[in-house]
């Protein structure tokens, strides 16, 4: 159980559990860390409780709940990806190491997602120190699953919907902006997948003794992903685009801002390690990755993969794709639309198979609305500065869920910096970020109120 | 080495070694099989000479020269294509299995080049046995890298250019025709082979914090393989078809006979294993395989091949593309031209690099010279019908390198069944086929005497 909560002392302790959701072999360590999570919210005078779920565990903990104060749900995740690949950490994983030249300090989950978690968990611990009350009531849902897509989330929303019936919802599981600049989180990309296989011939075949009467599974599977884009990166499936709405004004110049603060398209370059960006015409790179759908291939093959030559004309191939959506397009309609737009294009002699892969909705909070002023209020008041509006190119499926399910929005105050290797060997957090998170907390409580 | 001449038993010694010439991990299985040939050829009372090459060794085995007589050299190869993909096989690959129903042997290098080439060796076996001597001098030639391009063997050619010296040349490394017809070949493909790399970022990239910011290296490779070809199956690279010359009248009527007798489109949809049938618009099956150029795919691969989903944006893809080629197209230059193609469709921010392979120029052979008559009359008698002539899809480059070197024309005199699943797994020989061209050889020599 925690042994005190002196900020860093504690992180140490929560990162050492190596709580990886994925790995069986795991499973103990992540109770073992959900336990601690108990006794520190116990600790703190917090009502908790562990839920079982057919998976890992949720914990629970709340303040009493005064039906004059508005009440903020907090969720985080416990959770981390597995360490691998070792060879490429230059410390291991669950011994936290500080670097005190960098002020970072590494571990596995160390950004993704225990230190911003902790801030909030330790912005409350000493808000109650302070004042022995909170001017909202807070409900802490920290899930054990979110690495594995947190199957069993959305079942225990709904079971517990009047019981959290929460007025806002915030969530650190994002990152400041680029330039480790404090800035909000106003919009996440949805996420749909499928792999599909391309077959042709019953067998491989002599490309010699067959090649030119025959499709060839491969070649086709190139023609199919040719088929999605047109050569400057605009996407050509029917009605891909039907649903997205033109980015506003407002939206041009947040992006625009923080591409300047930032040091823009160079900053990105250097982190995605490539000599040229390249993307759909008429956007900047900050729009492309935050304000635009896009489909990409993460893996294909088929044919002779080995040494050297084998001339055959190979009986089928595979491709995965992943497609990032924007506020009102529909994953699964989508997924229809790109079926139906590569079942168009088959040449004779070859079949197609689509399999579907897991999906999730976007997201999109008005930066304008009460909270979200409230929320750039208490980052203005913590940095100094305005806070950028950031569209966040990635996906967090369970907050169309909490929308859909709880109806109502969730701020997103990422905590994060950009360069912290999240998934990666060596993922890393900045204490700054994660000590200026506490206080961060405690004023968004008061803004929120 | 071999136990005895006895024709079946002794094909299934030459087919238990894996000489898969293109696998290091092989090299002392394609010497051992070297070694067992040369003892053949000692058996028979032939001088035999193993020439070691800096790749595998040639073996090389004749009669003593008469000078009265014409010198015949016959060419052929001990070395297989890779078994893989092994599960897809019935039996083991190197342990030959007979069906007596089907009366095919079943292993890697079975039709392709063993059986072939062992019938030549056990005919002149034979006449030597009845007759004591042959009606003319025999040279074989029997190499070991036939499969990865022969890049040995040109050189050997030069060197014993003199010693060699033949009239005419036989080889029995292509097929009998759809319908396991008789038939003689007199064109052969060429071919030319490459492989490409497109790399983009410098590891891997989360696509949902890059994805539509940075060119895709799989996305690339697929638009540009899909560059090679219009949607009728066209070529499109500039300069592809400049050298192709048009069929010839008597080239179509022949194979327009052919298609008749052997079935036609139905029976190379079913040892294809394929609904429909798919090629260049304005020829028939047998001119699309025979007598027009392609670009094949035989392999690509990039990004993640587990299973499920991996959200990223890989660093790089690879292609594998083999060329086959008609009379008149030099490969080096047609290599050239992809290239050029290729590096021209590049988007920015990813490198490509090509890596160029084999490549062997195509043949022709006029079938009405008089050795051409002389093998037809070989095969109306051996068979009791005028073969047919045929346009064989596949390469044997070596044949242009005889050609050029030592200036004399190649008689192709295929005995593999055309389901003989070449280069596939359950490569496969018709036993009669092979029995049958071990008189047929007897045959060759006498009228070509």
């Amino acid at each position: 159980m925690p042994t005190s909560l002196d900020p860093i002392p504690t992180l140490i302790e929560y990162l050492r559990f190596p709580s990886v959701s994925t790995q069986p072999e795991h499973t103990k360590d992540v109770v073992a860390c959900a336990s601690w999570l108990e006794a520190l919210f116990q600790k703190m005078g917090l009502s908790t409780e562990i839920h079982q779920t057919p998976g890992h565990p949720i914990v629970m903990a709340k303040t009493a709940r005064d039906p004059k104060k508005r009440t903020v749900l907090i969720y985080g995740h416990y959770d981390v990806q597995p360490p691998d690949p070792l060879p490429e950490w230059t410390s291991a994983p669950f011994e936290p190491r500080i670097d005190e030249k960098e002020g970072k300090i590494y571990a596995r989950g160390s950004s993704d997602n225990k230190a911003p978690t902790l801030a909030h968990i330790l912005g409350v611990a000493q808000a109650l120190e302070k004042k022995g009350s909170l001017p909202v009531n807070v409900i802490f849902l920290i899930e054990g699953e979110e690495e594995i897509g947190s199957p069993n989330l959305a079942a225990f929303l709904e079971e517990h919907r009047e019981e959290l019936a929460p007025d806002v919802i915030l969530v650190s599981d994002t990152g400041m902006a680029p330039g480790n600049l404090p800035a909000m989180t106003y919009a996440l990309r949805g996420v749909a997948t499928m792999k599909f296989i391309i077959r042709g011939p019953s067998h491989d075949l002599h490309s010699g003794l067959f090649g030119g009467a025959v499709a060839n599974p491969l070649t086709v599977a190139a023609r199919l992903i040719a088929s999605l884009h047109d050569e400057k990166g605009h996407i050509l499936i029917p009605g891909f685009y039907d649903a997205v709405q033109p980015l506003q004004a407002w939206e041009r110049e947040a992006a625009a801002a923080l591409e300047k603060a930032s040091g823009g398209d160079d900053s990105i370059k250097e982190l995605a390690g490539v000599t040229e960006l390249f993307g759909e015409a008429g956007f900047t790179t900050l729009e492309r990755i935050g304000a635009r759908p896009t489909v990409e291939v993460n893996g294909f093959g088929g044919g002779y993969q080995g040494e050297g030559t084998k001339t055959i004309l190979p009986k089928e191939a595979f491709v995965k794709l992943s497609f990032r959506l924007v506020e009102d397009q529909d994953p699964k309609q989508i997924l229809e639309l790109a079926s139906a737009h590569l079942h168009k294009q088959l040449p004779p002699g070859v079949s197609l198979k689509i399999i579907l892969g897991h999906s999730g909705e976007a997201c999109f909070v008005d930066p304008q609305s009460k909270d979200g002023k409230a929320a750039q209020e208490a980052l203005r008041e913590s940095f100094g500065s305005a806070p950028f509006l950031l569209r966040d190119g990635a996906s967090i499926p369970i907050i169309a869920a909490f929308k859909k399910i709880l109806g109502v929005d969730t701020l997103l105050v990422g905590l994060a910096n950009p360069d912290c290797d999240m998934h990666s060997p060596n993922e890393n957090m900045l204490l700054k970020n994660f000590l200026d998170g506490i206080k961060l907390n405690q004023l968004l409580l008061e803004k929120l109120s």
